[in-house]
């Protein structure tokens, strides 16, 4: 299986983003765009994955930072011991876009508002099946699914609800702490220390699990 | 400017391709995968970047070869002089997909029917300007614009009438030989042998104009 990722966004309208923002200020958020939007990117390639955290880690070179220093964006590739391989892109830089793509043997899984999604009610996917070359291979033909998701509420208020549950439920003593999210949230975690350790390192592979590099 | 694209197909569904096929043959494509349909993503990426040559080449880890040493599957990053960024992957694993992203400031330009067009009177891309997050960042909005090219033969016969336009103004005495087939072409192929060297020797990167590695 491989997952490629890319969230971009354009900074360059708000003048003093690359200097004054919180999100590119190293005593701040010092994770820069690796931080901010290569969090979706990274989580999404563990969601693809069953959450099963990459072995290693290696930053793509040509990454962009500001005078402090901080990521405005970059790029890295992920592999899995079994030979599964992910990549991400984001970018302060680039005119707004996001998609996910999960390319399996035999599907693939496209979502092209991946992080924010374009209606408040709802989401859609496509999914990809019996690619083919027609005739003389002069086109090709694919059975194409759309899946449309509907919510009753956009995902920050589904997201605050659950959060509100979860205590409700640890207060009144019918429930424990769910070890789902911090244990998801901390693998992200881990996956974007690493980009951050390859690039510091002049692009090396880093063991997700390690700082070490592997050589 | 960040271009990423990919092209996969799967070929799995015969049996002995990954032993017999001439693009898996070390003594026949012995580029596999990367010159069979990595050759796309690469001229792709030269074209976005007005045929410039990148800088550097570095194959992403993970790629995958037959029983002879032949790819069938890899990725790489290549990096202009001036920061432009390309990434790309290919591979013979996985259902048929493909996809070209060119992202600038303020414009992306997408097709996802690169390669072999999904029909043969023309085909399609779309660009993405204007992006912005609506109201209280629930959503996302973007000005999309999609522009079909039309064309009167397929594009495979129209290479052969620009081939046979080219040979016979030069066997009239009317016409030169057209430097530009020649060019684009080296260099797509440069690009391609600068990633199989950099696959070949552990994912260093690569020069382009040359074999040797920049460390």
């Amino acid at each position: 299986m491989q997952v490629t990722t890319y969230f971009h966004f354009c900074a360059t309208y708000t003048p003093d983003f690359y200097t004054n923002n919180i999100r590119v200020k190293a005593d701040l958020d010092g994770l820069g765009a690796l931080g901010d939007i290569g969090w979706y990117c990274s989580r999404a390639i563990l969601w693809a994955n069953k959450y099963q955290l990459p072995e290693t880690a290696t930053a793509h070179r040509g990454a962009k930072m500001n005078s402090e220093g901080v990521i405005t964006g970059c790029g890295a590739t992920f592999v899995w011991k079994d030979g599964r391989v992910a990549t991400f892109r984001c970018s302060f830089h680039s005119q707004m876009i996001m998609r996910l793509t999960v390319s399996g043997t035999n599907g693939v899984l496209d979502v092209d508002d991946f992080v924010i999604p374009r209606r408040e009610d709802g989401a859609s996917f496509q999914f990809f099946t019996d690619g083919a070359f027609e005739d003389m291979q002069t086109t090709f033909v694919h059975k194409i699914v759309t899946e449309e998701v509907k919510t009753s509420l956009p995902q920050e208020a589904l997201m605050v609800h659950q959060l509100a549950s979860l205590v409700r439920a640890i207060r009144s003593g019918s429930g424990k702490p769910d070890p789902k999210w911090p244990t998801i949230t901390r693998k992200t975690q881990q996956m974007l220390n690493a980009v951050k350790t390859s690039v510091e390192s002049g692009y090396a592979t880093v063991f997700v699990r390690g700082g070490e590099l592997a050589r």
